[in-house]
């Protein structure tokens, strides 16, 4: 027997909730996400887990009316009430996450009607214009500096690191992703970079320390371009490395490489062919670029809870999708690898820092914020354990860039991994 | 001042060419390829270059209306007469077709409307249906595995050889492709793998020789299959591999891995999505697979010429378009690699090869013949020089698929290198 919306919510208005109708309505959650191992408690009821699955976490809810809204629109409805404290969850929340999104891909389920017509409502409002860009950018990374201090690693790296090995640490592995991505550009003393998406400026300054390139960063960040212009006075390297607060569409110049590293995510799809047409000004058909950004197996819309409370404006596209940054302009595609078990990794590092944090998040942004932050990292962890979410790094050149290597050994042989460990070694001027 | 199509050919029914209108019509080809380094000759005419350009090759063009079908449809046109004698090139023919490459892609310019109307004319009637694939596989495939052991390596490998140094021999770069792709593959000993379109057999029996796995490999190709079977027998691994003269769609059962090299070109992009499904009922999402095939950057039609003389049916997509076989199935793409200077070695290589064998050719086959498999081997030398074709290697796996190593490094370290140069001093029992 299955439920219509409209007898269900006749069900909502009545004035009691019997224990005979909470027997009969948390059933529903496991035909949504399918017989996953977890016990489901309605206020002070009996729990209930599926036949013949032995529960693993348990998820409380606190009443009728949110688990009604559970059933209608799952996602949104538990990242909702997850944060206002409508649900908890016993056990590590990425493992239950993980569970959860494992057991829906199994089941096959797609978004419900009112999260697709959510997602297209904040669509519009969001859109990445000039102007939106700007909005969307400043509610996500201009919380504070000192906010993403409590977390991220000494060089305020905010996208996935590389480990060369498992037990890396994070700052190891942040330090040898900004290595990874120069040795993928093959980058030679005196060249000049075009960074779209610069973040806290690590990676620019990587490149113009370790490279000896001249590098142009864009950001519309103001937190975040205040802080890497202060740490190139501080490296003194602002001869090598300029941090201009704009847009990527008002990049201009010529350059012999092109990087954008986690921008991606916040373009939007409808805005790929603007992204491919500013790489082709500014590097023409010699230059070479790298595209590192979150991806996914199959288009389809992102977490309209993330972009509600989290990341407005994002977008995370298919990697045919993400072609149309570069076929428009003729752009060879040499290299594309996946690191999605390396963003989990990550994430399990900033996830773990920002636990032992918790105390100061809530008492600087109480408890409903910090629950947000907290089932962001979570969620994104399972998504790149269970595959929902991808990382890639897209390596592209020019139908006239002539000096790409033979073969890929190049970027794992001793040498490369030596430079690296070496660049690992170097103490930030501002940890 | 430009020509009109019909203003050509009224000049074309004039009985008598003279000097005047030679003078006339010549320049316009560089209209069409851009200025490049060429001389041309029409008759016994003087010759004309390009202003300011100095001329690398002469290109001798018999009569007017050869001229006139070049100025129609460049590219059939070219092909046809460079076969049937009306056109000869002085110099080395994969140099100089590299040249006019160039200088049309410089040119920015498309097939003429001729060439776009028989192309979809031609893509008509060879259309891969069950049917059709097995007419048009014929007629290239199963020309004589004589004729193909005249150019190609001992073990008769007919795709994108692998060159762990631009100075290993062909030999040695096929054995290293072929094990190349098996620790792409992680191959663990006792597991299956599907190969569809197995040519001569050489990966399948390399695998199950070298990696202890069970192939079953499907090929409609009645000359490779008899001879993928022979050599199975030969080297005793007939408990190993199993060769099945069949289509890929007919392919049945459950397996571990899926590997297709250098069939994709002849799928056709209508036939993705049911490629897309015969691997997903065959490796569901445990499994992961290998997709190596000639692509190029952006969507256009394939050749015109190459359809007409050389690969009935054959279609090469961009990235964007093989996608197609992998997402509506959920595969993630794990790694893409262009291999496109492997691409024109090989093929220089082959050249070479058959340059040396031409007279067995030409006795065999007649002029024609080996003139247009030149002009193929040159142009296709052309193609992935200048980077009109691509050739890409996709790794994918399924949701499930668990085992995938941290990082790429293993594909390069000194063990698997070992394991290269050792593979790469077997000595098949046919040669």
């Amino acid at each position: 027997m299955r439920m219509t919306h409209s007898s269900l919510t006749d069900h909502i208005d009545a004035p009691e909730s019997t224990p005979r109708l909470e027997k009969w309505l948390l059933p529903l959650i496991f035909r949504i996400v399918g017989p996953a191992p977890v016990r489901l408690v309605l206020g002070n009821g009996k729990g209930f887990s599926p036949p013949g699955v032995a529960p693993r976490f348990t998820m409380w809810i606190r009443d009728l009316r949110t688990l009604a809204e559970l059933l209608i629109d799952t996602e949104i409805a538990f990242g909702d009430a997850f944060v206002e404290g409508r649900i908890r969850v016993t056990g590590d929340l990425a493992d239950f996450l993980e569970v959860v999104y494992a057991s829906m891909g199994d089941a096959h389920r797609g978004p419900g009607w009112c999260s697709r017509a959510l997602s297209r409502w904040i669509g519009f409002w969001q859109a990445n214009t000039l102007e939106g860009s700007r909005h969307n950018i400043h509610s996500h990374y201009d919380l504070g500096n000192d906010f993403y201090r409590l977390w991220l690693d000494s060089q305020l790296v905010y996208t996935c690191a590389y480990f060369p090995s498992v037990s890396a640490t994070l700052e190891e592995a942040q330090t040898a992703k900004l290595d990874y991505v120069c040795r993928k550009l093959r980058l030679q003393p005196g060249e000049t970079v075009i960074e779209a998406g610069c973040g806290w400026g690590a990676l620019a300054l990587h490149m113009a320390r370790n490279y000896g390139v001249h590098v142009k960063a864009f950001n519309i960040s103001r937190e975040q371009i205040r802080y890497a212009r202060q740490r190139a006075d501080e490296e003194d390297l602002n001869d090598k490395v300029g941090f201009i607060e704009d847009d990527y569409r008002n990049v201009s110049g010529k350059f012999d490489a092109f990087v954008s590293v986690g921008m991606l995510e916040h373009v939007g799809a409808e805005n790929y062919p603007a992204l491919g047409s500013v790489i082709h000004r500014t590097i023409g058909d010699r230059g070479r670029g790298l595209l590192h950004f979150i991806g996914r197996t199959q288009q389809s819309q992102f977490s309209p809870w993330i972009r509600k409370r989290i990341f407005p404006g994002a977008y995370v596209p298919a990697l045919r999708e993400a072609m149309q940054v570069l076929e428009p302009f003729g752009y060879f595609v040499h290299d594309v690898e996946d690191l999605r078990p390396h963003y989990a990794r990550t994430l399990e590092h900033w996830l773990d820092r920002f636990d032992k944090s918790a105390s100061q998040v809530l008492s600087t942004y109480g408890a409903e914020f910090e629950r947000a932050w907290r089932l962001y990292l979570a969620g994104s962890i399972a998504g790149f354990r269970t595959g929902t979410l991808q990382l890639f790094q897209i390596h592209f050149a020019g139908s006239k860039y002539a000096p790409l290597p033979w073969t890929r050994a190049d970027l794992y042989t001793e040498s490369s991994q030596a430079r690296e460990s070496e660049a690992a070694e170097w103490i930030p001027a501002t940890s």
